[in-house]
């Protein structure tokens, strides 16, 4: 039989993978949700048909949205994750012991419970004593918050459906009241390359820059993300990703990572002459 | 109507490519060459049904194939490129006045001259007074060469076909003997993610190794090569591809590029864990 599971990742170009069979399938009161088990990528999980993770690949992903602003800020006590419903962004956190506590504010209560069932490859850390998992509107949550995080992860999906109120101004200007006086916030940023990803990361890129005095994007190699360059932003309200990289305290840890390496971190800030020329309108010097 | 260009990954995983239209298509003496015409990536050429360029992300492989080398070997007048019948490594070549020769080395005919008809923006060098083409096996030209070149590019195909003698131990030797003694030989160098991908690269770099007294590999975010992590070699009798790098130097050329910057150069070596972790067996410490 030949089943296969394809992306369309823009109208012209679509990445396809063969499938052995659908795991699951389900519709919380927010998305369709959908397992399937793959001979080249191990299980994956898609969201409204968009792919959200896979065994082969995610350690990428999640080793990127943690250990950089990790290895930067040189006390992260209090963690707010946004978005993150299966686990992956937790299973890194929980790592480190010197952090106290995690909130991890998911809107879909269906996606945690189905990684926990058919992806417990990321869902390792939600059982931490430390973490929190609320289960509402990460834009309403942090309405709320003030002066309480070290370090807010969001790891939301894309910029439409669900996941659109967390690429708000708004949004970033919640998070940076949110944030101790020495903060980070770190997102998921989109792709470079094609024209559709290309805007939305501008206009991220746009909204982060006027809550935040610093703010930088870095990148990774995510094979099975649209055109395998994806981005991540760096905001900040003190540190700088690369002068104020702590590379022999967190060596010193020694968490060993399959993608994650202090010298790497460097690189993945010294971004493509196109993609610097993407930002030149948005960013400001600092 | 629907047209679609797919390229196999792996057996298990495939890019798909809206088409509009076939511009060529014809069988050489070597291989099968085929020229399409696509609302994503504009026009694009393959090679046995494999994809070698597209118009949208060339730039990215030549122009680190290129200014790599150049900005680290501080006198480079005659270059060897070995393959290249597209003519994009002779484009971002012929940009540097002070080489002086460059002798392009390519088996099939047929690909430079539907490459100059049907790609005329990778083919502007080929016309340069520098060059010299040559339509021959590179394998058994670069046997005859003895201490004549600063520089040899291998643009080859994959390890496999018309292009698998330019991934031999013997290839690699007679490269190291056809260089000067502060000679830099680079290679497209496959990529480090799919099973298949990982045994070339992991066999071309031990053979390297046995060569050259340096190797080091480099890397780009080339979206439509398998999973979008591509790799290059950079092998040295002399030069160290970071230590040796003149960046003052190569900026004061003024040589504008869309993917490459000296900064960008430096990232490029920083591989990740998994990757590193791959080479750890064949590269020695240096």
């Amino acid at each position: 039989m030949e089943l296969w599971f394809s992306e369309p990742h823009t109208k012209n170009v679509k990445l396809s993978i063969r499938v052995n069979r659908q795991l699951y399938s389900g519709e919380s009161e927010f998305q369709r949700i959908d397992v399937f088990e793959s001979p080249e990528f191990g299980r994956f999980l898609t969201l409204d048909g968009y792919m959200m993770l896979t065994e082969k690949d995610e350690f990428i992903y999640h080793e990127m949205m943690v250990h950089v602003p990790l290895a930067v800020h040189p006390n992260v006590k209090n963690v707010l994750v946004i978005g993150a419903g299966d686990g992956g962004v937790v299973r890194e956190l929980v790592r480190y012991d010197t952090i106290e506590h995690i909130d991890m504010v998911e809107i879909d209560p269906m996606v945690v419970q189905v990684c926990r069932e058919y992806l417990p490859f990321t869902t390792t850390g939600l059982d931490d004593p430390r973490v929190s998992i609320r289960y509402e509107d990460g834009l309403k949550f942090v309405r709320r918050c003030e002066d309480a995080y070290d370090l807010i992860i969001v790891d939301s999906t894309d910029p439409f459906g669900p996941g659109e109120g967390l690429f708000t101004k708004e949004f970033y200007g919640s998070c940076y009241k949110a944030l101790h006086a020495d903060g980070i916030m770190v997102n998921q940023h989109e792709s470079p390359f094609y024209d559709e990803d290309v805007a939305a990361m501008q206009r991220t890129h746009a909204r982060i820059v006027q809550s935040f005095p610093l703010s930088r994007l870095y990148q990774a190699h995510i094979p099975t993300y649209p055109s395998g360059h994806w981005l991540f932003g760096f905001a900040s309200k003190k540190y700088h990703p690369l002068r104020d990289l702590r590379e022999a305290e967190w060596n010193a840890r020694r968490l060993s990572c399959r993608y994650y390496t202090t010298t790497l971190h460097k690189g993945a800030f010294y971004l493509p002459a196109y993609v610097e020329e993407m930002l030149v309108d948005v960013e400001p010097e600092c």
